[in-house]
């Protein structure tokens, strides 16, 4: 097609989460397709995700505001969740799939991301100074009791992991607020056989 | 999160080719992330897309007007292109697969999808009647020489072929206009080894 | 081809576990085209395999005699392995992949599959009935403190493992040994936002 | 399990097409824990087979004697097939493949693999000099009026295609025998919007 509108709708299509080029320009033809109340909707349903919608100023979440003029995400401001425990995830979507589990009721922190490895200031990317701020004046007032880092099982996560403990170490000295990590073992579906060393090593430790 | 613009679109996004539920959150967390002057910039683009562009009221194709008062896409309206040749492809990208091969100059008819198989009235699903029209005019007037089949080679797109050579045939009697389709044999990657005797049996008669 | 030896081959290939008919094919040209030596090497092989191994009376395991008249396998005949401790897996595969953990000193049982969940008499399919035997006699002299049931984290696993609990219970009665299975969680190179709310929940109960 | 038998079944298993460690391991697992009469029918099919079968003299296709004194196989021997087309061939397999399409009639070639590209010598990897005293022959007496080259649509099958073009060429000036390729175009199963420019090309070049 060549042009304007088309064009920049791919190369914002490609930033999309998991979406190629060719992607990218199925979508625009989707919606060269859809009826002008579609279209409608959709920008529509977009401006107000931007006016409905807030970062928690506490977790980094994003929610939906629904009128009220709180600067906090509905979890921060629910005053049934523990205080006593603070979840460190990668990113929204992490909460939302803990919340599934309904067998977690603390807080949570969102990162932005993971720990980059090869970044000199890894602050750029994710949001640790905030974290730091946070561990401090809720073990100075002796709130907290457990930091939870909830980061996936790989590499990345893994050094995220380390380097936000030894990060946060300084903090607790002399609190009683302890770190833990996600427990290791078979993730459901997964078989024996095809299992690595370090996965039925942490199976192991972890029977019951 | 729960609410209004979110789930908007969310639903919306489940209704992009190849999204599901998941991928589909993961957009407005993406969205979400973006800053205000990105997401301008996609409205902006998907309220041009709609007025910059429009449907070749001959072929069907959707194109950008770029400022002129055609009707015509630019390839129906090119002097240039041999008007002998008439390709009936499924959808617009597929043209767009067509014009990286540089080997066809003829025009084409997008039909916007497949016969179903089970519809009593495919008239509803794909551009027919429209279909008819043309070949009418344009074997009437001496011009249409060939009527080129660009379908799958599934067989949603076999029945489509089929069901559109029962449908033009007797438009064509009494005219020097033939239909041909799309030549089946290896295509490129595929290895004899694992190819289903149909695909070698087109590759044996296609040989040269 | 058509014909004896090679129809019988490629019969005999389909048990193969993960064949089918054309890689059955694929294995009896590939032997074709080997020279006599290294058939003759695979039969001798084969022939010597039969010879060489026993399966270990008491844990089922196969082994290599290694010229040794005894009916053990090497597991079960070391006096160093921990005999408090009994591993139940579903087949040979598993012992090795536990014992590349080196994080396990006890001794196994090898089940030969998993409880037919349809079956009525599973004592056909696996080996349950050795297995009540060993775990009373190792109860009564008071050796065994620990079973531990180390199946696959899947539907068939989880009704294997919940089966063998209730068959071995009232053995258990009155007796220090108890029965643990492996502990749930993130498996190695999985990701928060693509786990299950099962696993996660496992891997916040298994946090340390 | 360490040890003799075991680990010689791995190493073989392991040059099976296709198999891996875990699944060679798999495999010798198999075994052990098949009856004796089984393994026994195991390896009298694989005796068997060295006897029962030949190569044939001709083709390199590998076929079973049945009983026959015959050098050659059943379709080089058999009367009724079409000695003016020869079809040249990566492997046995091939063969295989387009007998099921019941559209050629002609004799085969078996090449023994592609033609190295790298390789100075290919004669080593590939039946090149029987294939050029075939074809001298066969075009000698004028029996030959057609050779068709029919590998794998990637980059090494079209290699070899050109390699066998050239390597043919000077003993085919003067003859009356040609050259074919297989066809390209759409191969069964593929839509038009997933083929790349070459397969396009070639399925409307080959339209009909």
């Amino acid at each position: 097609m060549g042009g304007n509108s088309f064009d920049q709708l791919v190369e914002i299509f490609i930033r999309f989460p998991g979406i190629g080029p060719r992607q990218a320009r199925r979508f625009v033809y989707f919606l060269l397709a859809l009826d002008a109340s579609s279209l409608l909707r959709l920008t529509n349903a977009i401006n107000s995700l931007r006016e409905e919608s807030a970062r928690c100023e506490r977790c980094g979440y994003h929610f939906l505001k629904k009128g009220g003029k709180t600067n906090l995400c509905q979890i921060c401001a629910d005053p049934h969740r523990n205080r006593e425990q603070l979840m460190i995830v990668e990113k929204d979507l992490d909460v939302d799939s803990f919340k599934k589990t309904d067998s977690y009721n603390g807080l949570f922190y969102i990162l932005g991301g993971l720990v980059p490895i090869l970044e000199k200031d890894p602050n750029k990317k994710v949001r640790l100074v905030p974290l730091q701020k946070i561990v401090k004046e809720e073990t100075t007032n002796s709130k907290l009791k457990e930091i939870i880092i909830a980061l996936s099982a790989n590499p990345e996560g893994d050094y995220s992991t380390q380097y936000i403990k030894e990060l946060l170490a300084p903090l607790l000295t002399n609190t009683a607020t302890k770190i833990s990590i996600l427990g290791r073992g078979l993730s459901t579906g997964t078989e024996v056989e095809y299992s690595d060393p370090d996965t039925l090593r942490s199976a192991l430790e972890n029977r019951h």
